[in-house]
């Protein structure tokens, strides 16, 4: 029962995952920019999770391992998911809910229909689900080398905001950021979340015993022109900050289906 | 570049998924439902994948398998997640779009909060993001016993009824039937996700080397009362529809956070 209570602490306690493992570059930038701002406790897979979604382990057992490579900072890594990771968190490492949750920062998109997909923002969503606010972060550069330098300034600012207000406990924000000098980041957008998909076009090859496999691949399309999208934001260099949300009901659709499914 | 086409055919073509794998009975009894209604062809995973909500494969390549255990019906399992089936059936297999993508019937509820984790939805949300209507179906027995019979008159009628219906191609439905005899189900209602959560409880062990693991395990916990929910219309025996959406963004924030987040 230790999920339903606060942690006590003086300073804030902020819980870090990410989904492209611990040893990411990008988490260690995300535990970088917002160390000073309170008691930083890091739980992260112990290898890539990207793509995983919302997924969570329920037909295998679980493990914590301590890391000691966050320079003083507690870290453990996990063998599940980016989801398993904020569960374990909260029930066996903090025993209760940190003030705030971050994800990340992803080194590749989490814009518009990437929301879906994301281990870094079904880790928030997670956390949000917990009653415990959180930030998704993501970097609009996929390599292992990203530069989060222009990054770290805004993630900085945006926690600490995030911190001081005392907004909704189920507050989720899909924090995205361009790939460029920070100086060059024209400021933060609130937005909404493109309408946008992917086209599949699995890459088919045959085996050395003559059977074919498929290589999950795709091209991203945009379908929103809206100014008010993070997609518009971001090829603008704005920063995009989409507020989410776990109630997937379509409310509008109600009343037409209440007609048209009426039969006993 | 498959994907942008609707397959030609002159009955409806049903596309079948589930998350419980190829051999559970709950897609056999769905196949049953809908047979005479249109062309089904089966692509389901080729092991259990509950709890893999959107979870894509992308560091692993994917197979198909012929399944030949369908009474004559197009059957293939999948090494991948429920996501995968529908994103290699529409490309390599169907060669183009559906009119309707199944899910289920899953083994187990998927109503409130289950939505986000479950490979089941997930999968019909993955139809709906590529423009294909589709329905997610759960009966509320997670035993792999569990009976059917009076779950498949209303999986018939309902997909009948969204046939005949043109509706928006991103239609996505959440199904969710409650265990008790087709006699004693009193209906349909169209319903919102009630809000609800679990409560971990991880089950803490100690494996024979002295290492502790740890097993996911939880209570769930509905703090929503209304009349208007899905939990509430199964609880009364009425089987619960919710329209989904792949929108996540929390529209009615974005203001306050505008006014909050305006810093360059």
């Amino acid at each position: 029962m230790a999920t339903t209570k606060k942690v006590k602490n003086k300073k804030p306690v902020i819980l870090v995952i990410n989904d492209d493992g611990v040893t990411a570059p990008g988490i260690r930038a995300l535990v970088d920019a917002v160390k000073d701002l309170g008691k930083v406790v890091v739980v992260a897979p112990d290898k890539p999770q990207s793509g995983m979604g919302h997924a969570i382990t329920v037909g295998q057992p679980l493990r914590l391992r301590p890391v000691h490579s966050f320079n003083g900072i507690e870290a453990w890594d996990c063998n599940g998911t980016p989801v398993d990771c904020v569960k374990l968190a909260v029930d066996k490492v903090l025993h209760g809910k940190p003030d705030i949750c971050l994800s990340g920062i992803n080194h590749g998109a989490n814009h518009s229909i990437n929301v879906i997909y994301s281990g870094t923002m079904s880790a928030a969503l997670e956390a949000s689900i917990e009653s415990i606010p959180s930030i998704g972060f993501s970097l609009l550069d996929y390599s292992i080398d990203a530069d989060f330098s222009g990054a770290t300034l805004y993630v900085q600012r945006l926690v600490k905001q995030i911190l001081k207000k005392k907004y909704d406990h189920h507050l989720c924000l899909n924090v995205n950021i361009p790939a460029v000098p920070g100086n060059l980041i024209k400021g933060i957008r609130v937005c909404r979340q493109a309408y946008a998909k992917y086209e599949e076009e699995f890459d088919e090859r045959t085996d050395p015993h003559g059977k074919k496999y498929y290589w999950l691949s795709g091209k991203f399309l945009n379908f929103d022109k809206g100014k008010d999208t993070d997609v518009w934001a971001l090829e603008h260099h704005y920063i995009s900050v989409v507020p989410v949300q776990f109630d997937l009901t379509k409310h509008v659709l109600k009343t037409k289906l209440e007609k048209d499914l009426n039969f006993k």
